[in-house]
């Protein structure tokens, strides 16, 4: 017999029943191979004996076994293991499961080697930023306001049960309205998906647009999570110079000549990383090139809402009169990074095919989010929250321009950002960023080294720093220990 | 000179700012080319009486014109669109936006179009579905102390920042242990992603697994959303039979000895949508193979925590001594469809990379609703739930199907389910599911018709018929109404 009494482990503190416990021992040494096809399991006296538990208990242990199919009671001889189940080699278990990637039962593919900024970020308190809003000036308490209200509300918790992979009716035409209200966007409910942030946005039109092979052209320098999407895909991406007009739409309409594109990605308003806003002429052109060439602008307008001294630039998306704009935004960006919320504006039927793609991927959207957020910008939260927040950051950014102008002449070059939450400051080339980066986290302020922004063709000594999520206090603070590491 | 009192269109109600409702005006009358590169602006003066505003007011606007490149001042001659904008060709508008997807300025793929059940379900308030959980009992107010005490907790609002694509750290213990506790699926929280439901976990699996041209072997019935996501890679789904004992492991045995089987996606606890539970014999055998010919086996265990009679069957991931299992569950399914949260197993390295490519979607998931359900798996709210929902659909069940046995003898064929949430009920070949469904409607019940659960080669007069989310009351009326309408 099996030494069962070591074999058998069972725990009297857990929460699952003795009998089931003992009845999944069994089935770990018959999937092992400890115990084969047509082995004898010893009596319930005997086990309930040797294991310390009652008899009855083991009984029911078995009966379980017998109904699972692992076992079979066979009259006056006992219990059994299945006499027909497969018999499984003895294997060495793998030391754990904690597996180093080299050695895999099955394959599969990783081409996702992205560089993620947030990851050290996330422990930090003093940190210069990728440009991120301040969640602390998030009306947190007014969205759980909404989300009791609605949870007690709604009769029968309807909003509960499964909805539209479009998003709540409600919050679309509120963001129609919005949209319509803030930067002249013309549209209809039916031209909007509810996203959960740009970032998906980005994703679901590039699944839609682009097919192994095909062109889109993207800035020189561009955003890192929508460059790794398009590869996703297994497009090719042509890069295209960006310079302080924007995107060179000249450039683009050279390449044209030669090569069909499918889809350029664009963010005219501040582009990402190095913050220039596109000329009105550029954008003309584009909108131009694109009717003439049947490519999509994909617009991404992540953070329209942060514009200082003028008005911001109307979004290509208010004068695309061709329907050749996907255009894509972000309310995550004005709220707080972990609300998972955005937009995405098109064609109806494109965004039919969209709400269907996004229904294979989670199904819909979090609706209780949703429908606080359509109640947030009917009852002028959104809008509150957004001119309280561009106040302060303007005010934030000028500090911290000021900051550098004065303590960092000769170490940083930067031109002041109409918009947006950070600063593209380029360091002189004596200076490491790597090191910068990794002295600053001794002296427990977070800066990147750069790396999120370089690609394989764009590597300047440069990085976005963030000023938003820093009140003034903690500009002075940051600022005054890097500039003590710089030196 | 235009007629600008026609064109200049001004809401004084709005809450945009005259002068920039002007300045858009003018931008649109540019970009759609009525206004040509060089065209003199009327002088302030002459505007503002036109339109009978403020002569300082068309000053602002004049300005923001020139500060954003549309016009430009010229001395002593006045205010001009800007000379080198292009030359945009006048072009009659398209009716609307709502185009009907015949006639686009871009192209795209649109190769999804399922049937999708939920949508006409609805609106509707007695509904017959797929086998949903009855929201009504959903612990929605414990969920909102959670949320609200999460929100208040936490200093600096850490919890909106951006967090790990892998989900909450404490959510990943919490479910770790309650995985081990509940089926002896023994695992760490670095072999754990949190998903927005199991959808999501079918989703970045078959991304990371399939390549155009591949073959993943699925029943020949199947959830459908499922085949929808492996298509949309581009793989072959191989249709194995599926009867009493679920997947024919046999048949999938022959099928490898001729082609290399990247994946095999099985629902083993109760296959959907005939309900069925997967033999153990069947189950080592699975396993067997996989080991063999180095293929993953995809477990969809959607609704493990539904079982009535016995003991559910450990999963095949709990047993998976090799490691060639993914496990994928949902936590929307036991709470509520619309609480997007679920989970998904695999060997460390594999769920990084689904990490990376989640990063690339969504970025993340709901911080909040994952810390709120960390600490209701922890204070035992989730447990509650489970065990307290379990016993009232083990009476839905019993009581749907005893009225089946005795009012639906001649007209539906089905077996009790051991599990879940729905009777997978063949009607008599006379009746027809769209003439019922339709019927039904008209009467107030949502009843599907059936081509939900159709696929190229799966077709049956059948219908999975959903107990769980009507009370008795319910079920009694929507059972009469169906037998009226069947007779």
């Amino acid at each position: 017999m099996l030494p069962y009494k070591s074999l058998i482990q069972i725990d009297r503190d857990a929460s699952i029943a003795l009998h089931i416990q003992v009845c999944n021992n069994f089935i770990s040494l018959i999937t092992k191979g400890t115990l084969l096809p047509s082995d004898a399991l010893p009596s319930s006296r005997i086990l309930a004996e040797l294991i310390g538990i009652n008899r009855n208990t083991v009984k029911l242990a078995y009966e379980e076994l017998i109904s699972q199919g692992w076992a079979e009671s066979i009259e006056r001889k006992g219990v059994f293991v299945l006499s027909k189940l497969p018999l499984v080699a003895k294997t060495a278990l793998p030391e754990n499961n904690k597996s180093d990637g080299t050695h895999h039962a099955f394959q599969w593919t990783n081409h996702f080697t992205h560089v993620v900024l947030s990851k050290s970020l996330q422990k930090t308190t003093l940190a210069i930023d990728d440009g991120f809003p301040d969640v602390r000036l998030a009306p947190v308490d007014e969205l759980m306001r909404e989300y009791r209200s609605i949870s007690r509300k709604f009769y029968g918790k309807g909003f509960l049960k499964y909805g539209s992979a479009k998003g709540s009716d409600k919050l679309r035409s509120a963001i129609a309205r919005y949209l319509s209200d803030t930067r002249g966007v013309m549209t209809s409910p039916d031209n909007i998906l509810v996203t959960k942030g740009s970032q998906m946005g980005i994703y679901l039109a590039a699944q839609l647009l682009l097919h192994p092979a095909d062109h889109i052209a993207v800035g020189l320098s561009n955003y890192r999570l929508a460059d790794d999407v398009f590869r996703h895909t297994g497009a090719n991406l042509l890069r295209i110079p960006v310079d302080d007009k924007g995107l060179d739409v000249d450039h683009l309409e050279e390449i044209l000549q030669r090569k069909k594109v499918k889809a350029v990605y664009v963010i005219p308003h501040h582009h990402l990383p190095t913050t220039v806003t596109m000329s009105s002429e550029r954008r003309l052109k584009l909108l131009t090139l694109a009717k003439e060439h049947r490519f999509a602008i994909l617009e991404d307008d992540y953070d329209f809402d942060f514009h200082y001294d003028n008005k911001p630039y109307l979004p290509l998306a208010s004068i695309d009169h061709n329907q050749n704009v996907i255009y894509i935004g972000s309310i995550s960006k004005t709220f707080a990074p972990a609300l998972r919320i955005g937009f995405m504006v098109g064609p109806t039927a494109f965004i039919e095919a969209a709400a269907s793609l996004r229904e294979l991927i989670d199904r819909q959207g979090d609706t209780l989010m949703e429908e606080s957020f359509a109640v947030m910008f009917d009852n002028g939260e959104v809008d509150r929250h957004f001119r309280k927040s561009l106040k302060i950051y303007k005010q934030r950014r000028d500090l911290f321009c000021q900051i550098l102008q004065a303590d960092f002449t000769q170490e940083i070059k930067f031109t002041t950002p109409e918009g947006g939450l950070a600063v593209w400051s380029t360091f002189h080339e004596k200076i490491d960023l790597t090191k910068i980066s990794e002295a600053a986290s001794k002296k427990g302020l977070f800066i990147d080294n750069g790396d999120f922004y370089k690609n394989e063709s764009f590597s300047t000594n440069a990085l976005r720093m963030g000023f938003a999520s820093l009140d003034e206090h903690e500009i002075e603070k940051a600022l005054t220990i890097l500039k003590k590491i710089i030196q």
